[in-house]
């Protein structure tokens, strides 16, 4: 560090009230890769102050906007500001900046990194936070808007995790909307997610003398057995149908071509239906590979679906279409620990999430607010 | 490159006179890891080219020193100046420099990478380079000393390969003796290696929706099993039983941890008892792994015994032991394909080579130049 202040690149200014979709472009064009969301971070925290009726909180790259208007019903608007890394190959449908495939601005098909994952929801958020108290109206319910950086990495450096230690009291509430990619439809609840490292030691020797040692990747042979072997389970919870996935994900042994390899492990990924806890998801794994040596490396519990709660059903109503389960951990899981019932709800496919040529129609993003909007109006 | 020279370290002395199992330590102590036999090829050089009955070539870090004595039968010496990597824990009788258990430089046991593969071996090499000619005595065959570099890795690299193709009229000669480690009996021919990569290939996917994707790893399982089922043959071969090996030696599958693997691959090391050709060797990988995909990556054919060969037999006599087969492959193969019969004959059990507690008794080094100093000297 030195002494001398670093000039501050100027804030970019982000317009709210343009239409929502050409606002998602805008939001994409600014990179926010987890770790570097402080650009987007800075643009959206002075757009939010730029709102009058909505008093501020900046943590980090997260930020917390929040009306106060004594209803007694809150509601909480929740979203990443950060996506997964750009594309390698930047394909022309997978580059950053933007692009309209339409070549129209603001008609059809929005393609790029963050298209559904999940700039689309932030923009609804933006939007709905600089339109809500148009013509002198006033949501019927008070809202806390939540952004927040780190979400797509390591659990530990999450930004919502670091709001719940740090600013706990601001993020009470009655309900929350996670604004992940549901394809518009309510997503109830997520399955949980836990990581396994199973590990098979055999002993060293050289290839050509293999009777005098033991090879640790045939010893893996009846893992990757048992897993090909497993069928994963569809549990049905309040309700909604969690399918679940159990896989390997990495394998590595062995360290020379003329060495027997005495030492293998295999990563595993367990996705479990939120009927289970964290160790009862251990359990499952534990049994089916039985007589190996399984270790825990991660573990984030699921959420159940809480769609009987008043404020969810009230939700589920107003969107009109038949709920569906949510397959990927998200953040509801957070505010289920909370105690306060969460849901999925926002604009773009998520099995394009991640991927190269991840898009998002405008018009999804447009009906995406205009449901808020209606629901917070009435 | 700049225009400026480098400065050449100085070139170590080896005194090729001091006890053979010293020489053994000192030679030990320069770290010659394939890649890095520089220092060491030196070192040999300068010591060789002390020796006026001796003409020395050098061709990168290989050496050739030839007796011209005129002699009708010339034998060849040869032996490999690298080594393995060095032991990972380095624990306290696997670390470089070499460690003497019993305290006392020359007595006992000497424990350190290359203890048996090889540098007993060439220490033997070139304490018999420096005293053939003792007293006004001469050997009564015509010697060839082969240095060489590069043995540990992959074929193509071979040192003694390179000689061959460029030097190949340096290396005619009536019998080969190859100093690898055959605890001081004369071990016959060689199995042959092969190696193949194995792939398996899935589809990506979010591992929360598995379905969506196809598991490469999971796929590997069958190879695997396959693999650990084997029973691996014993064949006898002009008189001698050859054990085989077939074993994965590697495997690397995935990503990262939140992604179905699309692509899985598994190293296989086949070493096959001198009756096949490195094609028939083929044939019975392909024939165990069938329905998978198998690209062979190298191959060495091995080397029948030869032991009826009147020079092999000969040695054998004056060793007076019980000739038996060799299991890993060695450049005794090379040997053999230029038509010249080749035995492995030198200190320490090849059991230990490569292994983090290699090591080798000081008497097994001496006997062996013994035996070699006594058959050249009738």
């Amino acid at each position: 560090m030195t002494a001398e202040t670093t000039p501050q690149p100027s804030i970019l200014q982000l317009d709210l009230r343009q239409d929502v979709a050409l606002l998602t472009a805008a939001i994409m064009d600014i990179n926010s890769v987890s770790g570097n969301e402080k650009e987007l971070a800075d643009a959206v925290e002075a757009a939010l102050l730029a709102i009058p009726q909505l008093t501020v909180l900046r943590d980090g790259d997260s930020i917390i906007a929040r009306t106060e208007l004594g209803h007694p019903e809150r509601v909480i608007l929740a979203g990443h500001l950060d996506t997964v890394p750009l594309p390698l190959a930047g394909g022309a449908k997978g580059t950053v900046p933007s692009r309209w495939e339409s070549g129209v601005p603001g008609e059809g098909i929005l393609y790029g990194r963050g298209a559904t994952d999940m700039k689309g929801g932030v923009a609804v958020q933006l939007a709905l936070a600089a339109t809500m108290f148009d013509g002198g109206a006033a949501p019927k319910r008070d809202v806390t808007f939540v952004f927040y950086d780190h979400e797509e990495v390591e659990a530990v450096k999450s930004g919502l995790g670091r709001l719940v230690r740090n600013h706990g009291h601001l993020l009470h509430g009655d309900f929350a909307i996670l604004l992940e990619p549901t394809d518009g439809t309510v997503e109830g609840g997520c399955n949980g997610t836990s990581r396994f490292e199973v590990t098979t030691v055999g002993e060293a020797a050289h290839s050509a003398r293999a009777w005098m040692g033991s090879n640790a990747i045939h010893a893996a042979a009846p893992v990757l057995a048992r897993l090909a072997g497993y069928e994963p389970q569809t549990i049905a919870v309040d309700g909604l149908e969690y399918r679940e996935s159990l896989n390997a994900v990495k394998i590595n042994g062995g360290t020379a071509g003329n060495v027997i390899p005495d030492r293998c492990v295999v990563e595993i990924n367990y996705r479990f239906a939120p009927d289970k806890t964290p160790d009862q998801a251990d359990a499952v794994v534990r049994e089916l590979l039985a007589g190996f040596e399984v270790v825990r490396t991660d573990a984030a519990a699921g959420a159940r679906p809480g769609l009987n709660h008043p404020a969810a059903a009230s939700f589920v109503a107003a969107v009109g279409a038949e709920p569906k389960p949510k397959y990927g951990w998200t953040d509801v899981a957070r505010f289920s620990e909370l105690g306060i019932p969460a849901v999925n709800f926002g604009p773009g496919d998520a099995l394009l999430a991640h991927k190269d040529n991840e898009h998002v129609h405008a018009d999804a993003i447009r009906t995406c607010l205009r449901a808020l909007q209606d629901w917070l109006a009435t």
